[in-house]
């Protein structure tokens, strides 16, 4: 996966500008995966729905997620929590202040643009003109928040002003402590969250790429500070020790009464004690493109892009942002990001209430160092925590003193974890997922003429339907009940499309542009056993017909669902 | 079940009067089932968040719901719609005008309060008199709609108004046609949907069962009005023709290859063409309540309460509330109501856009009725239609013309579909789970002598884990890698807590606190095979352990897998 130079070298093309685009946007409709939200009353900007086939295959992707995020580990365990929260939560993450784009509004026309898009935007009144030149006297920029407002309770009045969260993540760092205490879990250990999450988006572009409502899967992974590590194991892991395929998964003397395990394979890497957050953010980088890799989004459509020092926020250590190859350009699915102990401090500062965690293993550890080492230890610890405390605007000898007691900390065991995020977007997923799986080729329709297919390659993991089941034909009454115990012997395990109207070839073509990896018939020889030699006595088999080369095999439906299985999980 | 007599016989006691009720929300806290949102700042009153346990619960809650109401059945297609809409929608709908609580402002304090609640809130300045008591001038009673209200784009002006959904219910009905289109469904067939919403309750109260943001379980089952039932069928058929069990599953002569078929069972009703609203409303109550059977909730914690004439809304044929006994009091987990075609019919009027129908079966079978059948039921649909109409306040003599037109689409298939609508609150099922699930009783520990313990008896399907797993001893290598393999082997398939820490009894309570409704221990008979004559030759055996009555069996691990995915599925 090349890495690449600068994020903004690619420009994004409007869809209208691009026909593949425009053909899956007309996909999308045409099949109900995505809808505009409230259609009929001339939509609203920047919200869309799932239909059908859409809210399946997001089924499928955040059921993924979670389980490869959560189930399938020991050390990250779940949270949901609520869209509306206290405000302090916003005050404290710094989105109140900050999370906001400049605006000018003009006095004339009474439009309000983004400050740095007037060059780009028709006048209103004198489209002719972009804002930036027309005669309308506008208004120094000022800054407007992206959060969405509201209030809660009987009285509209600042003290009842709450927002919509604008990210998942400040819930998992507010509940920090309270899941701490209660799950079992020790350091370093993961809180997973999915959710919905606003924006106001000012110009909400590319279809659902950039909504103003979408959704999140976020993991914020609890670890030790390098101090920390560093006092416990003696020394700490550089990101090039890290390397994938170290772990020998110990159930191979087990045998597995379903044959291989189902679902994306469990981490390759094996954590160590010595890994300090450099090791943990590639780790999870690595782990992050081996899920998408399992769904179907191979590395060659993926783009590694690492922020440079100088576009990190002020608290991140490091930023990898994860991309996938758009038509309208190559575009964050995710970002992992090392972002210090910037929250829970923040949270901490802001509530009033300790973040902090305490470490047995360190206090035991730090007992045994020598002095030079305590030393040295201390001093990295309490220039870290002086940096962090001046840059919140907190006065030198406060900071100094308030650093260095913290560094104190150390030797009791206690410290405020760092965090590594990887962040991704739901939405923005599935719309990569679609444009990855869109195709079109040539097949040979009933009378073997050449016509064009459209095709939705999707991985049967996150396919929205997984098997087609039908009777060759409808007024078959033996075909027909065959068909339907066939449906009902597949879909307590998979999501079944039960299908018996037009010709068999046209099913085939409405479950390929569906996604639909596999079809099955049951057509003649199903009830009366195979006729030619090669299948003689093999009776009741059915035609499996796969989605993306439309191979035809025969199957005997004692065999068909374990063979499905293994393919879809 | 018994038909209780009235909805207001049961008084709610506060939380706090109520011991168990108590106890119940010290575990949610403690084990991290259901956290105060925001707690760090103070909380936020009528918010809470779901904690790892909780979390799972929740999911699978959902995912049981889902399953049961779309993937397992060929009628019903799932919607994932946007939170905030149009407003337009609300409008339509009647929240904007109607969905209001009235309120009183005192002059005096400021305060602002429910006015039929004046005489239970103590006044802010005075407590010792009750609001309606005390000497503050009140302002008359006046509307507060109970919608969170926000603005959308970056001008904060009327026309950027827009609301966070009460009710997931109405984006169903908004896409009603997009789905019809793309699904290939024909009538009757249902729109099911799972998602947040919101209500600015006043008072929130009993823990999450009033909250303000809540998740929604909705069906939208579309189906033909009575006089197209009676036209294509010659009749329709009685609420009383509608009985259990009357479905022959078709999967008997097919062999599972994995016994039987998992999940909640799939539909015991085969429905009738003849069926109008009655049967149908019918038919949902009862698949409802053996959903709500299937996750542990027996009949006999349950009441139905149909609502009598004067307790529907308008536009309502019928409402059955689908109540559990709450230790604060019997209170509503689902409504299932017969709501006509009044929700289609509105978004038609207010949108300008076709919300009807073309139904083939009717237009072939209206051309065979004779004239007088064509007459009456011509009749009674415009009857329908006008009442519906002058109900919205058109006036007489244009409802009376546009009703006579929408009775003349009747003979060329037209028509305005009417809904049965399930509607579940998703937290509130949560909590009458953990309330039905929670126990105590006596268990001896491990010297033999009898303790308090306390239990979550949750069904497994429902269970946030299903099953711990741990080593008698932690520092005995050869157990704990053994462990860790059956983990690993089980973990693909279910929610796995893997579990070393303390005596094996202590670990059996937590995971009983938990809900888990098994425990897997690897001791040294796992190693070294059985040695006593019963289980001679049984090597690989663990002890399984029954969270209910605390049973134990020796079972092989080539058994375990098969055995615990019967008993969870």
């Amino acid at each position: 996966m090349p890495v690449r130079l600068s994020k903004t070298v690619r420009l994004m093309a409007e869809p209208k500008e691009n026909v593949l685009m425009e053909k899956i946007v007309s996909l999308c409709k045409r099949r109900g995966f995505i809808f505009q939200s409230s259609e009929i009353y001339g939509g609203i900007n920047g919200f869309w729905d799932y239909g059908p086939l859409g809210a399946e295959l997001k089924r499928n992707v955040k059921e993924l997620w979670w389980n490869t995020m959560t189930r399938r580990r020991d050390d990250v365990v779940g949270l949901e929590a609520t869209i509306i929260m206290s405000p302090e939560i916003w005050k404290a993450s710094g989105h109140v202040d900050t999370f906001t784009d400049p605006m000018v509004d003009c006095k004339t026309c009474k439009g309000r643009f983004r400050a740095d898009q007037t060059g780009e935007i028709p006048c209103p009144q004198k489209p002719s003109k972009m804002v930036s030149e027309c005669h309308g006297e506008k208004t120094a920029p000022r800054a407007f928040n992206l959060m969405f407002q509201t209030y809660v309770g009987p009285v509209q009045d600042a003290s009842a002003i709450a927002y919509l969260r604008p990210e998942t993540a400040q819930a998992i760092f507010a509940q920090f402590k309270n899941v701490l205490e209660t799950s079992r879990q020790k350091l370093p250990f993961g809180i997973a969250q999915v959710g919905k999450a606003f924006r106001n988006e000012v110009t909400p572009r590319n279809f659902t790429f950039r909504s103003r409502e979408f959704e999140q899967m976020e993991l914020e992974f609890f670890i030790k500070p390098d101090e920390v590590v560093e006092a416990i194991s003696g020394r700490v892991a550089t990101a090039a020790e890290v390397s994938g395929g170290n772990i020998q998964h110990p159930t191979s003397n087990i045998q597995h009464p379903m044959g291989a395990a189902p679902g994306p394979r469990p981490p390759t890497l094996d954590p160590r004690p010595d890994w300090g957050w450099e090791a943990w953010h590639k780790y999870w980088v690595e782990e992050r493109i081996v899920f998408y890799e399992g769904i179907g989004l191979g590395r060659s459509t993926l783009e590694e892009y690492w922020q440079k020092p100088e576009e990190l926020a002020h608290y991140a250590r490091a930023c990898v942002d994860i991309l996938f190859k758009f038509p309208f350009g190559t575009q964050e699915l995710e970002g992992i990001a090392a972002r210090s102990d910037f929250d829970l401090s923040q949270h901490e500062r802001c509530s009033g209430k300790s973040m902090g965690v305490f470490d047995e293993e360190l206090r035991a550890a730090w007992s045994k160092l020598d002095d030079a080492k305590k030393e040295a230890l201390s001093r990295r610890y309490t220039e870290a925590r002086l940096k962090y405390l001046t840059k919140m605007g907190v006065d030198q000898a406060a900071a100094e003193q308030e650093a260095k007691e913290d560094a104190a900390g150390l030797a009791k065991g206690q410290y405020i974890p760092h965090v590594i995020e990887p962040s991704a977007g739901v939405d923005r997923l599935i719309l990569a997922l679609i444009c990855n799986a869109y195709s079109e080729d040539q097949m040979p329709d009933e009378k073997g003429k050449l016509e064009t297919r459209v095709v939705l390659k999707f991985h049967p993991r996150v396919a929205p339907v997984k098997v087609g089941v039908m009777p060759l034909l409808k007024n078959k009454p033996d075909l027909v009940a065959k068909a339907r115990q066939l449906r009902d012997l597949l879909r307590p395990h998979m999501n079944v499309f039960y299908d018996d109207a037009g010709a068999i070839g046209r099913r085939y073509r409405r479950q390929d542009e569906a996604g639909t990896p596999f079809c099955v018939t049951v057509d003649f020889e199903t009830l009366e056993g195979a006729k030619d030699g090669a299948l003689a006595g093999q009776k009741d088999t059915v035609t499996l017909r796969h989605r993306d080369d439309g191979r035809q095999d025969r199957v005997k439906i004692a065999e068909l669902l374990p063979l499905l299985l293994e393919k879809i999980r």
